[in-house]
């Protein structure tokens, strides 16, 4: 098995799962239900919620049973998009080629929009059927730990602070960590959670979602200086424009070239480890292949 | 035991308790947890949080433990606030007679602020260590459920989209009910369930509750209108400005002072009903009077 072919098994399933919470979360406020749908179904990757399910089951567990985390874990990027997008924050018109939230509906649906978002997530995770209470807990105190003032809204607020001043490597590592990495290694310990691994599986694919966390943000940063506009979907040398410290500002586009390489590497020798020490059940081998190929999203 | 007793006697500790718990959640983002700050502690009445208390220990239950839920409110509640104020949304500059969040740190950071807020609320309730996971559950889904898009920000997106259209005086109940209804719903839902408190009583203190939320939206609306700005704190004849449709403008000064004395008098009843039955612990009878006294605050 391939993440084509995992990808094809399960995100069918999981997008009309996602419709129908929405669906439960709002079925009576119209605009509101417009705008959170607008950017849930907004054709996004799903790598998040598709790293939830290959590490549960690479570990052997059901992945229906990490429907409700991946779908929270969903929810709460998707408003952090439309948070981020609102002209106070990156003022960004475009997102994955189509209107940011906020020119479609105005800003003041597109702020209601995300807090929506982000208060449904947790009434989603409380309410899920296929849980137990103490996972739930776990899993809730989690998500709000990596999507919140500890995690990825002390990244976001350390971003806009970096406009006004030039950040170390290490500086900007840590803003990526919390701003990018933290919801990241949340899809992993969700899995891990979820499908009750062992604490030395579950150490080693943290520290594979770290390096994917990160390898994803240098490839972001890459993505603005040396890719298009057709194939971003948003506009170019934004980061450029807007002074943001990024990988290729700091280190220059070749050095951050080699760091991402240096990521990817890492991240790699992780799994490597795994499959020598056949820490998964056997038969879940070809989901090994799943995980490497989740690296193809930050090649460049 | 009078409401101003009962006030003395929790809020010092409570208060006490809410900054640790800012503390908790964000140690490291300075701005972030100066922003939380300054709204969380900036001179709220705490209102809801000290009905959750009137409500538990009126249950015979341990005031202590509501402290987490009341926490979580409050976030919640700030949180509401801050968005609220915002220049796409409100456009207010004061509050409680003091700057708002946006016109101190900027709209980027309050947009961030609230966030935060309302994120860290869940993880308060899910960290809390005198609940059990069924209660803390229970919690977080009333939580979320009164705060998000079937609740408050339902009521949020209502009022907003009710600014283009006149509402009949049922319409605008509605969108009442759910913008400050709910969470002054969830206040005494959360006050019976850690008490664990019998249905009946649990009824009746929701009808209670159902009234002062439906007065305090009135009374709100009837300030605007009758008060001047030092009593307010903020500007006032903003909601005519705002063309916002209100109790006084649907039904005149007059009437809505009449509809508020009726809500006030049908909260009476519930409380009146209650105590005729007994329907608490006997050493309790006192905060009977300390729920009366609630009231006060609607009163005009």
């Amino acid at each position: 098995m391939n993440l084509n072919e995992f990808q094809t098994e399960w995100m069918g399933k999981f997008d009309d799962y996602l419709y129908s919470e929405l669906g439960n979360c709002v079925p009576m406020q119209e605009s509101l239900h417009e705008a959170m749908a607008y950017s849930l179904m907004g054709g996004g990757k799903r790598i998040r919620p598709l790293l939830v399910f290959a590490t549960l089951a690479l570990a052997g567990g059901d992945v229906k049973k990490g429907f409700a985390p991946a779908a929270a874990l969903e929810f709460i990027h998707t408003y952090s998009l439309i948070h981020d997008d609102l002209p106070a924050i990156d003022n960004d018109d475009y997102r994955r080629g189509r209107l940011t939230s906020h020119k479609v509906y105005g800003e003041a649906t597109a702020i209601l929009a995300g807090d929506a978002l982000l208060t449904a997530a947790f009434e989603m995770l409380a309410e899920s059927q296929n849980l137990s209470d103490s996972q739930k807990i776990r899993l809730i105190a989690l998500l709000a730990k990596a999507a919140g003032p500890n995690g990825m809204i002390a990244g976001q607020m350390d971003d806009i602070e970096g406009e006004e001043k030039k950040l170390t490597i290490e500086e900007l590592m840590q803003v990526h960590e919390k701003k990018t990495g933290a919801l990241i290694e949340f899809a992993v310990s969700a899995g891990c959670l979820v499908a009750d691994a062992d604490p030395h599986f579950s150490g080693k694919m943290q520290a594979f979602a770290k390096y994917l966390g990160l390898g994803y943000q240098i490839h972001n940063d890459l993505k603005d200086v040396v890719l298009d506009e057709n194939e971003t979907g948003k506009k170019i040398h934004h980061d450029a424009e807007m002074n943001k410290n990024t990988y290729p500002s700091i280190l220059g586009t070749k050095e951050a070239m080699l760091a991402l390489n240096d990521v990817i590497r890492n991240a790699e020798g992780c799994l490597d480890e795994l499959a020598a020490e056949g820490a998964f059940p056997a038969d879940e081998r070809d989901k090994i292949i799943v995980l490497h190929q989740f690296l193809d999203y930050i090649r460049i």
